[in-house]
């Protein structure tokens, strides 16, 4: 099976209590595509970037069976960026500065060859563009996947139910759902985001793990992985849902069971991920270190 | 099997941001008697409480076959009294007032009757108090669990390593285990406070779950209930403890594996105790609504 991956590619600047970085590659698609790709042999990017964007990070990308057509360079334009600074809990951050450049007018070009994936991921976009994709879509695809953010619930709400209702999972963190649905308690906000449109909702809670709920009432509930070292949540979020999505797009059916395996998955590409800064910890995995991780979750919450 | 239950009963006066109570009774020992008194049979009480301490409650006690020749009544003394506000979050709280009373000089009696527990819960107390028990108990009880606070780490925290040393298991929530270890990282915590003596360490997180520690490298993470009304956290952790304890004093064996469901029971009480206000949530259980949410608890984290 093959997967859609719509989102930002950028450059971020990090500063977290264990350090800081230069300017870095990020950007929600490229920590999505890179996850994708260890469980997906046919993963479709598409995003936009300027003529800053290094060839050999595009390198990479095909190197690692990533399909490039959909990524539009503007070669007279700036890359987004996004700076940000982590507080001494490192689960929340200030945003320094955002400069969109080439994403304040991103039009994803959706190619003839992306018209056969069967699974689409839209990461954190304007959620009008995030439809415009769905929009360009011949047939309905097997399953779609979407993230989002605060930011949109407040400047763009009415579009994103729109959106909503025309994706099967939502993906969202904690604070995200809190504010999506205006209640408090996460049991019941789940409840109120359920009958907005999609048929599964997943709550990410950092280093508190994930929870996933159906519409039909089923309930999976998870910590994450404990580590022994956390350095940056950036990407983490993007992380979980292409473990999430890419999980699923290898398997025969997708079931309740499956969703609860592919969350697990997420977390553990989530744990890869905040060990390094940047997308540093999800650069150089292998399937056995995947395999490894995962076979230790299991173990860590299984009971006879 | 029988459990002895050392710790202090008090009047509480509580304060969160869904209500507030007068004088209500509370203490470590009241919900940690009461939790076990579900599990066993034969629990006995060991602490002190002033002539202001009501009869109806010690009455309660009889009632549930909790054995009250422990509880030391000082007549012409006032209980222990604690006053707290919760904030926002409910996950910290402000000390308004604590009046030790009685407690200040309580000197446990331990009785032939206490001689044949096989189930010690030291709850939190001073160290020195909580290993006086342990110095008059003639055999070594089968297991050993106790409970303390950041208070005792800064206060008496020599005498808190010592007590340490002769506990089997220690229940703690974790900022509690970060201050114990003066480590941030709670995986790395764990290894150093499991060096200080305790075979086992539970890491209670409150609404997040609670994880199992063992010194000889088990580990066992689980979530919490997922609850629709949290109203008060005043003596969850003692819950928890409880549960814990309690679940283990009616098994044959104390196994890695039993001890993993004493934590889901120990969530199951503590769930129960939010709930309400001070004790109010786990006054009239029974054991098909603990069967139930035990169940439901299981069914939420299971994986095939």
């Amino acid at each position: 099976m093959s997967i859609l991956v719509v989102g930002s590619v950028a450059f971020d600047a990090i500063e977290t209590p264990f350090g800081k970085t230069d300017k870095i590659i990020g950007g929600a698609a490229t920590y999505i595509a890179i996850v994708s790709s260890y469980f997906c042999k046919q993963v479709y990017l598409v995003s936009v970037a300027g003529g800053d964007f290094p060839a050999s990070t595009i390198e990479d990308f095909k190197q690692r069976n990533i399909n490039v057509d959909g990524l539009e360079i503007k070669e007279n334009e700036k890359s987004l960026f996004w700076s940000g600074r982590y507080h001494q809990d490192m689960n929340t951050r200030d945003t320094l500065i955002t400069e969109l450049n080439v994403l304040a007018h991103f039009e994803p070009k959706i190619l003839p060859v992306h018209q056969q994936a069967d699974f689409v991921m839209l990461g954190n976009l304007s959620p009008d563009v995030q439809r415009s994709v769905l929009q360009k879509l011949q047939k309905r695809p097997k399953l779609i996947v979407m993230d989002t953010m605060n930011f949109w619930m407040e400047v763009a709400r009415s579009s994103l139910l729109e959106t909503l209702k025309l994706t099967d999972v939502l993906v969202i963190n904690d604070e995200e759902a809190r504010q999506l649905s205006s209640v408090k308690n996460l049991k019941q906000a789940a409840q109120v985001i359920l009958k907005l449109g999609p048929k599964v909702l997943v709550i990410k809670k950092g280093e508190h793990g994930a929870m996933l709920f159906t519409k039909t009432g089923q309930f999976f509930n998870t910590p994450a992985l404990l580590l022994d070292r956390v350095v940056d949540p950036t990407g983490a979020g993007d992380c979980f849902a292409a473990g999430f999505i890419s999980y699923l797009s290898q398997q025969m059916y997708i079931s309740f069971e499956s969703m609860k395996h592919a969350v697990l998955y997420g977390n553990v590409m989530a744990s890869f991920c905040v060990e390094e800064f940047g997308p540093n910890g999800i650069m150089h995995l292998t399937q056995d270190k995947i395999q490894e991780r995962y076979n230790n979750l299991v173990k860590s919450i299984k009971i006879d």
